[in-house]
């Protein structure tokens, strides 16, 4: 009770005020306090020229509007004539051809069509600042930098800066499904008001746009992989193409999921065989009707012959037969057909790791140039950590795409604070050793170190209706983050975070610090809390809320068990040549490392091998308590970032202060749940003590297995 | 897309700058430019004193800190002495004693529990402006008043008011599911985040319980009246203490809906029969454990036997039998046990609006006396315009409770503008002519005409997660406007309508008439262009979204055949003594007068008479010309509704200009839609054409017939 009254205290003093509920992003623009900058960012906006019109400079002109205002409170002067007194230009490299040398133009040239130039320029006399892209949408991106670069107070007048996306397309996926629920959504509902379009235009949609624009993110799949076919008819392409209307001069494509047996749901079809006359003709017709109200549609993403969705396998074909008929549909438009390789079926392989390169490896080369292959970061499934997937490296005539999981299904929901970057980077990182011996995950995917062109960074997106967008407000940064990596994955997550921190709470260094140290700790900590070193998928039965090791029954790699396979003798899953030799589908050098549980990084161990609970670890515990001592290690840090968080209060505004706050409360005791639950239940096997040093849990097992959530958010509840 | 970049214009200009979005209600307090009123409300901000302390007296602070600052930009100074110079004063009765003559302490103690005088009180020679209770929420109710009258720009310093509840219970009822989904819910999901309850307090749970507060509503029940077992248990009590701690302040108590079959689903019983001693047992200490989590806990509202429900019927027990059993749980502790009137099964009577008379008449003086039947307004299910309900009148020994619906299921949804007050007047103002011949609907509801003490008014809610509360940002009025009328029924409607405008937009005499016609002629407006002259129930199956006429098939009374029963010779259900007979319900009066179709009120013509294609009406028209005419004219209507806020263009911020702008033209297609679907199919009974005036449809019947719209909202979607 006294907490509560703490919170509501709290939650009545943020009320009526200009409360910050996050709805801003990072795209706040707090008032600038350092005089020069302040000096320096007002004299540009007392002059702008543009150098040309069009829809994107129309969206530029209002960041400008907004920005100038909340930054430097001055509406900015919009000049007519390049020879008044103007100060900021803004313009592509062909527009400015006239006022650039042949050298500096050459050089814009090559940052890609995408990219920008931002920085003096000396024109007869006088001294511009400019911010030049090869396209309009270049122009956007350089002045979001701009901006960004004086909301972190990095803006320097006198220096030059340029930058192109390391990656083509930058992509979120919604598995939002047309009746507004969220597949794995934890932010409230769908933010896509199907019913209400095409009439009705929601303002969010705008903010959105500029969000993602700000990112760089260039592309939208609108519905959930697990498809409705609906989708497709003419009444939804009309809803559709608002929204690709509307994000268009934000520079971003709208994709649609194509459910694979759609020619059979809504063309009236007995069959979606991709070899059969009707049905390539079915999805010629349709893919034409789309182009017709939306010109520049991006593509389709598909997710076929994977739990339970239809593909081509039903027609004894392949998955190049069924992406290569959608590809030839788009492709006199200039679409592309993404296709998952998130592809497992009982009948393939005892091991569920293994399925991807089993399906994928032998069509190596058999995928039109306009396919792309969404292959998540991991064999299983965005677990909380995934050594890299086998398939980046495997394939040498396939163009590959990374997927990413934003949304925190498997990483504490709604209710924890996990930065994620940390995650991606390590994966990034790693070494493939093939096709060369330098080569990384980041080479492979962003076309350096692979001879791919159409290189695609997707992540599930994490946005829903709740009014901070992302349901927990530090969540926002994962979103910041995908869109960062997307752009250049070779930047690091300290870097990252230090961005989004400035850009969201302010100018303030020791509270930022704090922020910052809680983030980088967080994925760590939730690793260790709910699966340390290489456990897997021990979540709650289908809504993954929650630990869940005892899981069983029904589809075996849909369990618990399938997957830590603790017993008497010891745990975890042996992917070595004496078990399922998942090791054997990466390169020698990682399979041969990763084989030797003395050599494997510590973090995978019990991925990759079964293990007695009295192994001897690194650092000379058994197995079972390095186990324990690591669930315990989660439930501390968990602690420390919430006593680190509390000890902010009254340096951050008190409605997120609160927000947070509640929260790493929800996420402490989650972190206890997690490690009292895991290690009574691991105990029933392992017969041995906790460590003296680990707290007695506060239920039982029994109580811990009752526990029961029908309504958890992002699945179908049980009624 | 001309006007998508007209909208997307306003949209970006909206952007960035202090966006009215809704979020506020009606209580944005906007600064009072009067610059007599500004003084004297500032004045009296500068010296405030509360004769106590309370949690009540802590809100009321706040929304004086709150007010203070936006009406004059000040923030209010709380005297801790009376001495010093103050100038407000607050208090309960009681407090204020050794201030108050005994004259009108006694005038003050009439005004009930929950009233409240104001005005000015001379003491030692100096004049000050109390606010005065008699508990601390009537000081509450008080002082949203007085902020009120200072909004309306109708505060008198010098003059005296005082009012009370005519109601006891005012009381919303959300049909919102554990999983967040809203029956009938049209903004889009539940406020209530039961996941991240208890540990997380939503900010909006405050904000929702100011605006009720501000309303005088009194009562919630959170949860869908098609009940889930799962809120009973302990899990979900512990859920629900915390929004009855944060709403205990606000004067406001919680009730949850009851399943019947409870004691089966979650205490493990083989029945759920009222009169087992097992079952009685279980309802005991489940209601002991609500008590023991929220002492002043409501009571349960029960939805039994209706559409599938489960209730006392399955064991050959009364709905008084059932009702009492748990009215007997809730009696030690003060509870109140509210059960629905709305109940109907097939073998009842042919004629469905007879049935709760058939099964409530018989029980009457067999309830407790904390029983109360919630009844809705009319005899089918909430249709854009029904006759009264012919139970009220027809029982006189039974507590009776009026139920509204403010969620506009039957009327636009999400994208129609209908203020639902004249509606609701129009039924509360009917005359019963029973139990006396001046008897009102109303009065039987207060009490005034009946002999119940335990009154009751619910509205279904229509709040929901969208920024704006409501969806449409004009359904605002209608949460407005139930309270209101909970509060005092006798209000007029254009009173109502008034308070709102102002409050929500401001003091802009020009505009707000504008509005507030818009406002006044939408609810006749809708009834033309769904349901004229007592058609009814003929919308889309199950999800009630748009025309249907057409339906047939499943459940008879779940159809419009059922309804409209059109055929070759002429339209209506018949309900005098040649047909159902349901007019003899109604007291003889009523019964005598409206069986005879020349004395009826025509809006109630084809409620209650089936009659000829050519039956003349007192227009002169046949009724088909006439139908069709009507149907023509509610396009009309809607369409000038649209016109004459277009020509406020300018005169309203631009966001909420948009978002109306926007909604109106969904308005006029559904409107033509309505028309030209409901006069395509009733013309295939009559054959005769439509009167010349009539524009011709766009779509022929079967266009309309194939509309499809499994994705509507407020119902469990179809896949």
């Amino acid at each position: 009770m006294k907490n509560l009254f703490s919170i509501l205290f709290l939650i009545l003093f943020s009320l009526g005020a200009q409360a910050k509920d996050g709805y801003e992003l990072w795209l706040d623009y707090q008032p600038i306090s350092n005089p020069q900058l302040r000096n320096e960012v007002s004299s540009l906006f007392s002059g702008v020229y543009f150098f040309g019109q069009n829809p994107t400079f129309d969206i530029v002109k209002k960041e400008l509007a907004i920005s100038g205002l909340k930054l430097v409170n001055q509406d900015p002067v919009f000049r007519t004539e390049r020879l008044n007194p103007t100060k900021l230009w803004l313009g592509t490299r062909e527009q400015l051809s006239q006022v650039l040398g042949l050298q500096q133009q050459v050089e814009i040239q090559k940052l890609d069509e995408d990219g920008y130039w931002r920085g003096p320029i000396d024109f007869q006399g006088n001294t511009y600042y400019a911010i030049i892209g090869n396209k309009p949408v270049g122009v956007l991106y350089g002045v979001f930098d701009w901006l960004k670069s004086i909301q972190t107070e990095t803006f320097n007048l006198k220096s030059e800066k340029s930058d192109y996306p390391k990656v083509k397309l930058r992509m979120l996926n919604h598995w939002d499904n047309l009746d507004r629920t969220v597949e794995r959504g934890y932010a409230g509902f769908s933010i896509w008001d199907w019913h209400k379009l095409p009439g009705y235009i929601d303002p969010r949609y705008i903010e959105y746009a500029r969000a993602n624009a700000s990112l760089g993110i260039n592309a939208v799949s609108l519905t959930n992989v697990n498809a409705n076919a609906r989708i497709l008819t003419t009444d939804f392409m009309k809803k559709a193409k608002v929204l690709a209307d509307l994000f268009r001069p934000y520079g971003i494509k709208v994709f649609l999921t194509a459910r694979f047996s759609a020619p059979m749901e809504i063309g009236g079809l007995k069959t979606a065989d991709p070899l059969d006359p009707e049905v390539i003709s079915f999805w010629k017709k349709k893919t034409d009707e789309m182009y017709s109200f939306i010109p520049d549609f991006g593509g389709f993403l598909v997710k076929a012959n994977s739990e339970g969705q239809p593909g081509p396998h039903e027609y004894k074909r392949t998955h190049a037969e069924g992406a290569n008929m959608l590809a030839d549909a788009l492709a006199p438009h200039g679409g592309i057909l993404i296709w998952r390789a998130f592809v497992y079926s009982h009948e393939i392989d005892e091991d569920r790791h293994k399925q991807a390169n089993l399906e994928f490896v032998p069509l190596d080369g058999k995928f039109r140039d306009n396919v792309i292959i969404q292959v998540k970061n991991g064999a299983i499934d965005f677990q909380p950590r995934e050594p890299f997937h086998p398939l980046f490296g495997a394939v040498k005539n396939t163009n590959l795409g990374m997927e990413f999981q934003i949304t925190q299904e498997y990483l504490g929901q709604a209710t924890q604070l996990v930065y994620l970057a940390p995650m991606w980077k390590e994966v990034l990182d790693t070494k493939t050793y093939s096709p060369s011996s330098n080569s990384t995950v980041a080479g492979i995917v962003d076309g350096s170190d692979s001879n791919q062109k159409l290189t695609l960074m997707a992540g599930v997106s994490n946005i829903g209706t709740d009014r901070n967008w992302t349901g927990h407000l530090m969540a926002q940064s994962n979103w910041f983050a995908f869109g960062r990596l997307a752009w250049d994955p070779y930047l690091s997550s300290e870097e990252i975070a230090s961005e989004w921190i400035k850009m969201t709470f302010g100018q303030k260094p020791d509270s930022n610090a704090k922020i910052k140290e809680i983030m980088l700790d967080s994925h760590e900590a939730a690793v260790n809390y709910m699966t340390p070193l290489g456990l897997h998928h021990i979540m709650g039965r289908s809504h993954h809320y929650g630990p869940g090791p005892w899981v069983e029954g029904g589809r075996a790699d849909w369990t618990s068990l399938y997957y830590h396979r603790a017993d008497s003798l010891g745990i975890g899953f042996d992917r070595t040549d004496s078990g399922s030799n998942a090791l054997a589908q990466y390169a020698p050098e990682i399979a041969n490392s990763w084989s030797d549980p003395t050599q494997i990084p510590e973090k995978y161990l019990l991925w990759f091998h079964h293990l007695p609970w009295d192994y001897r670890m690194k650092s000379g515990n058994t197995l079972w308590n390095e186990i324990a001592l690591h669930y315990d290690q989660g439930v501390k840090s968990a602690r420390k970032m919430k006593s680190t968080w509390d000890s902010l209060e009254g340096q951050i505004d008190p409605e997120r202060f609160s927000h947070i706050s509640q929260l790493l409360a929800i996420q402490v005791q989650e972190a206890e749940w997690w490690r009292n639950a895991c290690l009574l239940y691991f105990q029933t096997f392992s017969n041995r003590p906790f460590p003296s040093e680990i707290e007695k849990p506060e239920g039982d097992l029994e109580y811990y297995k009752s526990l029961d959530f029908p309504f958890a958010p992002g699945i179908r509840p049980r009624w």
